[in-house]
């Protein structure tokens, strides 16, 4: 696998926020809609164990995503703040059924053309604290290099 | 005036957040009141300058204010996350006009009784940069005391 297509994530010590960076053998217009149509979503997510159960493409939209496996049932949810059209997408993002409310991030994905049918995929999520960055770090770092080994099959499948 | 009346703005350097900490005399109904209710938004951002052109009071609404004097005529926007009754607001913001889209924060305002009829007021906004956080601070050094000392004013007159 070329350096590229390794899932990057960079999260500075002491630092509220966290970046991941990614190429995709794809145009940003189809990795564009892996982020926002329901039914690709689901399919990179893991169609067995995640359920979108709520997807409003729009700014003021609302989306709640539900997971139901090994590790039990949780659901996380957000509002879009924005969405332009292949280029950018800002939402806000809560994971349901904490301890305590509130404990909210803002998530900005960006997609930019990396050459003839590649983009690069920026995912800047700010948190409200350094403890909430550091409690999220475990679990995108176990999960986020398998959504994107899933993209990659759903870009071959979608493109042949 | 008492210390505790003091608008005080905390802002580590190098960090991408931004604290303002005020108490009121005023039970946290009233103060939820002043920061949801577009006829008094308008009173404390000095309605002679300021229109509020959108508020829509739920989780997904749309806010929009709209500034126009001296320093020319911008507007400021956002979409509501959650708004937890005379607890808690969770927005978020952007200016729009920028040389580039994008730069958006995330707003918590948190309301707390602070003995009887006082609330204590606390405004945490997370930026999407420490640059965007330091361009921001000397616009809110400016006026956030301003708008709390019109805050003071309207509670006295609602109040009596």
């Amino acid at each position: 696998m070329s350096e590229t297509k390794l899932t990057k994530i960079i999260a500075e010590h002491g630092s509220q926020e966290l970046f991941i960076y990614r190429e995709f053998d794809a145009p940003k217009e189809l990795v564009y809609r892996a982020f926002t149509e329901p039914d690709l979503i689901v399919q990179w997510l893991g169609a067995e164990n995640w359920r979108i159960d709520q997807y409003e493409h729009k700014s003021g939209g609302r989306w709640r995503f539900v997971y139901k496996g090994e590790m039990g049932e949780f659901a996380m949810r957000g509002i879009m703040h924005e969405l332009a059209q292949d280029e950018r997408l800002i939402r806000t993002f809560e994971m349901e059924g904490l301890p305590e409310k509130g404990h909210v991030s803002l998530e900005i994905a960006l997609f930019e053309s990396a050459g003839e049918r590649k983009t690069k995929l920026t995912l800047h999520t700010i948190y409200s604290s350094v403890a909430d960055r550091d409690g999220s770090k475990s679990a995108i770092e176990k999960n986020v290099t398998d959504h994107h080994l899933r993209m990659d099959q759903l870009f071959k499948k979608i493109i042949q």
